[in-house]
């Protein structure tokens, strides 16, 4: 019954304005020498950013549109040397759902709904599908100011 | 130009099976009591699983079916004494993507591809769309066994 449920859609909501401009030369994660870079949303997802500031740790979700959706095994950090694995027990881009999980630090926000964040090794013009707060459990939530 | 892209299209890779049914008495995180579940992907997927073990720790994707997706901001966990914040400050299912992202351990795992999973807030039924390894920086990776 479930399989009758239309197909999710995402919304692009705003896209990543790096340096980065080549997926084969970009960094593979973020702690690996990836740059600051903006994440330019769409002006009508403002009123989503409050409560957001520079020094807090976000988790960008994006969609890396030049990832391979037909790829189930791959070696892992492209190192051939290394066995196969399932695209699941990896982070490559290629995956049949291409999302990109992103924890990054808010060093800046402008108008109408821009941030600059580091480290973000995503690649110039890749769509952005979601911002979320870095988890935590509420026992460790700070309080309210 | 970035907007000529096509609107991207999630795959559902396979569906939550749990005990939970209910959005409104569901765990508001995996941390607050929330039971084991299955991850029953469709057995297409299986070859993306070579390499995950019982006990490892890993992402799972989901799209919060029964999200709100005209949501920009709203009371932190429900609690109207807390001030309003935007979604993209909170975890809220309701948001203009509403992806869930759960990290779980993997209890088990079973023919064609099921994982057995702990612990998840997801209701029965929602649709998963990405399984990651958990990121870690390289320094810190194990040794390949």
């Amino acid at each position: 019954m479930d399989m009758l449920l239309p197909v999710p859609r995402l919304t692009v909501l705003g896209h990543v304005r790096s340096a980065l401009k080549d997926r084969d030369t970009a960094p593979k994660s973020g702690a690996e020498g990836a740059p600051e870079a903006w994440i330019e949303l769409d002006a009508a997802y403002a009123p989503a950013l409050l409560g957001l500031e520079a020094g807090q740790r976000i988790l960008v979700v994006t969609w890396l549109h030049q990832g391979d959706r037909t790829v189930l095994q791959c070696h892992p950090r492209g190192d051939k040397n290394r066995p196969l694995r399932g695209v699941f027990a990896t982070r490559s881009p290629d995956r049949p759902n291409p999302l990109g999980l992103h924890e990054v630090e808010i060093l800046e926000i402008a108008a109408p709904a821009r941030l600059r964040v580091f480290p973000l090794e995503a690649i110039d013009g890749t769509p952005v599908v979601d911002v979320k707060s870095v988890d935590r459990p509420p026992a460790e939530e700070p309080p309210a100011r």
